[in-house]
């Protein structure tokens, strides 16, 4: 079981002190004691991720509920176990186990959901960071059996982002059902997700990957692994049906369109044309949750989805044995997230940069 | 290869003499020689289905050119073969044989689309009836390794609409993914496709049914063996989102909803409805197209598709193989059709019922 | 979480007082705390497994170590939960709720083979009634997260022999990949697990089902659902690559042998039969374990398997989840397991009945 | 359509002319016309298998009739169609495309197997250079729904391994139902469908491959992509069940054995030794045939496949289908198979190399 490891009683936390702003203030808290089940773990780094600045700026409409002031956000955190809970050593997990914490911090494992490999709608479920104590602090419980083993030659920092942005592009890519040698296009593929994506597509499932989006993307997409990369910008006001777009795809695969493809962009106009990019039997995963006045995907017609036999299916997170295949993935060398570190105190700055619309790559605060 | 069978050199077909209009008429047509390949077909019962009003009427939106006089319509035709081509006897079938056609008359067998249970995708299909000679007629030609066998105790008047109506429903079920012991519900439960698909569900497959429709198809739903009826008519004003339709389904679900809805019914508001009645992981397969202002699902937001990973299939007709697999469902009395026999100088009057929406079950046009 | 019940310090328990022989008494011990994330159980009834009976004579090769004097046998139970331990109450189980144990009465839920379908093979996993309590008793603690919920219309006696026959050839019948539609021999269709397997698969999963049996068990097997009944005696003596049972099995089939076969026979000559009266692509699952000199099975040749790709699949016990499908089953009256019901003090009289092969059906202890 | 060709009267062709002996001789034959839905094919490059040896000396004893003299061998031939029998223009293949030939020259595409992945068990196909007229010659017709198209940039000796060799061990590693980033062992990794296979499994379908065979093919086998050899003489006189070569698996796997192993090797003791090296869910898929001595697999008992849930599956060529998607790993580079090209004139000297054993990769006899 490890040997005893000295706790504090207090550590530092960053707390949303003015939700619906841009700002966050580093706080003393007391370090909670971990529940039966529960292990205690001292985090060391945690991912920023964009949905963090949804629920600080209460923008994000799908939350039920406005986000509260000291609200410690955060659901990308990696750290270890200082501290075992009644029962939680039946789990193997041992105190100096380094271990991952998730958007889904805590799902039931007995109910359908759980069981049919939708954790993410798990309706016990708890949020990390959302009206549930978040990942950017320096002590955190969470359940010694839903918590996610990082592997020994994964150093932290790479391990934070894979948490959520790995764990939840991987599982769009299972459910397209694209086999190896498949072509799958990533529409945002230079992004936070689609990048790590265009990564485990290529270089770990074997497919043949078109990356989108924009032109000042294209480096990291081919360096991802593409074998094609496309700029949306220049076919952005085409018309969407008969469009040049499609022609393009078609050309690039052989004639008839790609397998699957996954819409990590939060955008309309990139769902209205993922449908036309795919051929017969195609599957669209739907990633990406338009914010600005969503709308329903505008080329779900049924007659069009009947007469090529198109799947839409909607994805959500992962399960926590999808985390852990991410993180065999990356412990091999298959995902490289693009990242740089930053302390604790300099979130609200990363917070205004992704306001900005300036961040590049990933995040991730050293806690320690 | 069975006894030689006498063939007449002239034989009896129904064309569509005025295309645009409700209008058949008896002709008399050269009986036509079976090419490489090719079985002749002496058929006797031709189902009739909406999809031939609509392309005799040229209000199938879905159709790329205008029906032109002449064309002989229909696509469920059952007969006796009466002449092999050239190498048709590879195939195993014989003279003597009796055996279908279906809506997709040919398919290539050698495309992705073929290979991945798609035929009705093939870019090189033929579709009986419209722009190639279709089943309203006494003699026609088919692919010997395209058409479909029937069984020895099934009568070719109840095969007939099995070969569109019952597979495509069919083939709309498996592409559901729903399991046995799942709630599968069907809208549009007492229509053509609709009560053979109550019935595969509930007997054949050992789904639990839920039949929505208007009331007064009750009887006819819950015979066919679902479980729950739901009249659509006590629900119809109601608000989709937070609809008292969900509540009721969840209700009769154990409080999550379906596992699957196949839509038949060719509404804009049906399939709004449809993905609110599916618990997490659900599926939603589109079979009917609406033809009035057809509109994208106007539930179909990509945010709401992830939370509860939703997927909408659409599901074109089906394989021959499942044909097959209907076949021996029927054989087995797992399916009757609620089915009127007509002769071939009624065809006109039926469409006309049609059109009036006052048919009732399906008619077979008695060809002999 | 229901109101307190009261529990007694101690209650009854049935103990194998002399391992290696067969004999049972029942004691009084005292009733146990349940640990963090358990529940304390007062079980009123549990089904009498050919596993118990090999564990306490020591017979059954497959275990590792010798039963130890005092053991408390028994793996289907079912009661009601009375109280529970720390944490517990994060699952939804309440105090009031029916509950059963299965075989595996712990799996961790964390390791690979948990995570893919194969609680059986958790290497934390803990078995009901041999090295850990077992369910002949009053009083028995489990993890919450697995129990298996009873349904409210779904008697406790009805309930326990689904816990693990029940449970184990629905798994196997799972396992199979037996399509609606196909046909599945059940070889053994009259014992504990074979007469729920044909009432499983013929009325739950829509197969059609061939029963193999001894002659006496016919009138069982086809009152279950079987379409037909094989008498095994008649066929005994056979040659079983050329085999007249072969032969029959083709001739009920189609001519080319059924999709899956069963054996729950724990018999050498069932397991070298059973390939033979598969189809191509057909699936062998293993349930039966001879005991008598047990050898690997005698048809199982490299090329006869490569030439028809044939398959034979081990299945153990199943998973939690598929525990909760056979309660729904059952609750929907597809399954009635045959059985009656005896004292606690009966126990070494069923073992003996059970030892001189007299056993019929599934005997219930009735614990309360 | 294409233009014509011109096509001689006559033409080479190798027979075995004294089947039972390692013997061939190069003649004269007449150049066949396509019958209707054929082609007519003029083959450059044939390779040479294993099963001709067999076929040639009627040593494989799974073959139901010997070989008569004049009977023309040979079952992977690539060449260029020069000719279209009546209809076979439907299927879309054209003069001048190139195309190959299978191990099933004819399957009928219409039965169960053919429509279940089986196309190896059609009760009606034929087998290339068995019983019919077999590749190694220089015109040779073929069914235009069933040859497989060659890409372009693959050149034609290089793809004639893949249309036995190379679609062999695709199926069966699909077969095997491993998972990107699965352990998958194939036994037999240096011979000529094994390093295809660690070629296909490592760099096509995601897998970590661990290869064994003798210690002179470690190159091979690393070269292919292997993660790990094994040289099987440093094990060969173990115990198979407490094996140390399946404590050295666990140990190169993280301590609990592959997802899979392909039995390549012709050898009972691959056989008896796989399941030991597999997981719980594992799979041993059945490719190599032992030819000397068979038996059954004798660790197939049925206990031990329950206690870990082993499937035990046996593979057969593969399909037309799979024949395309090698084709298509081919033209991109991830299968190079090590091949060296011979005269027509050479072949008796190829199958003498082969039956000293001493052919490294595979002959490829130029037809031109």
């Amino acid at each position: 079981m490890g040997e005893a490891i000295e706790v504090p009683k207090q550590a530092k936390a960053i707390v949303y002190d003015n939700p619906g702003t841009v700002s966050t203030k580093v706080v003393t808290v007391d370090v909670p004691e971990p529940g039966p089940g529960d292990v205690l773990i001292n985090l060391t780094h945690s991912g920023v991720c964009h949905s963090d600045y949804g629920i600080m700026t209460n923008t994000w409409k799908g939350l039920p509920f406005p986000t509260q002031p000291g609200q410690v956000g955060g659901h990308e955190g990696v750290g270890k176990v200082v501290k075992l809970g009644a029962g939680a050593e039946l789990s193997g997990i041992k105190v100096g186990d380094r271990v991952g914490i998730k958007w889904v911090s805590y799902a039931c494992g007995s109910c359908e959901p759980c069981n049919e490999g939708a954790e993410g709608c798990c309706p016990k479920q708890r949020v990390s960071g959302y009206y549930s104590p978040g990942t950017f602090q320096q002590y955190l419980t969470g359940p010694a059996s839903y918590v996610t083993p990082i592997p020994d030659d994964l150093p932290s920092d790479a391990a934070a982002p894979l948490l959520c942005a790995g764990l939840t592009i991987y599982s769009a890519l299972k459910r397209s059902r694209a086999k190896p040698g498949n072509w799958v296009i990533i529409s945002g593929a230079g992004g936070g997700l689609g990048h790590i994506g265009v990564q485990l597509a290529s270089r770990g499932l074997g497919h043949r990957v078109i990356g989108i989006d924009h032109g000042s993307k294209k480096d990291i997409v081919l360096e991802s692994g593409a074998e094609h990369f496309i700029d949306i910008t220049q076919f952005a006001d085409d018309d969407v049906k008969a469009s040049k777009l499609a022609a393009h795809v078609q050309s690039l695969t052989g004639g008839t369109g790609a397998h699957a493809i996954i819409v990590c962009a939060a955008a309309n106009g990139a769902y209205a044309q993922a449908p036309f990019l795919l051929r017969a039997n195609g599957v669209l995963v739907c990633v990406g949750m338009p914010e600005h006045e969503p709308k329903p995907i505008a080329s779900a017609f049924p007659a069009f989805l009947v007469a090529k036999q198109i799947s839409i299916v909607g994805s959500a997170v992962g399960t926590k044995r999808e985390s852990i295949e991410v993180m065999e993935f990356a412990s091999r060398g298959v995902i490289k997230v693009h990242l740089r570190t930053e302390k604790m105190e300099a979130l609200t700055g990363v917070f205004q940069e992704m306001e900005r619309g300036e961040l590049k790559g990933r995040v991730v605060i050293d806690l320690s």
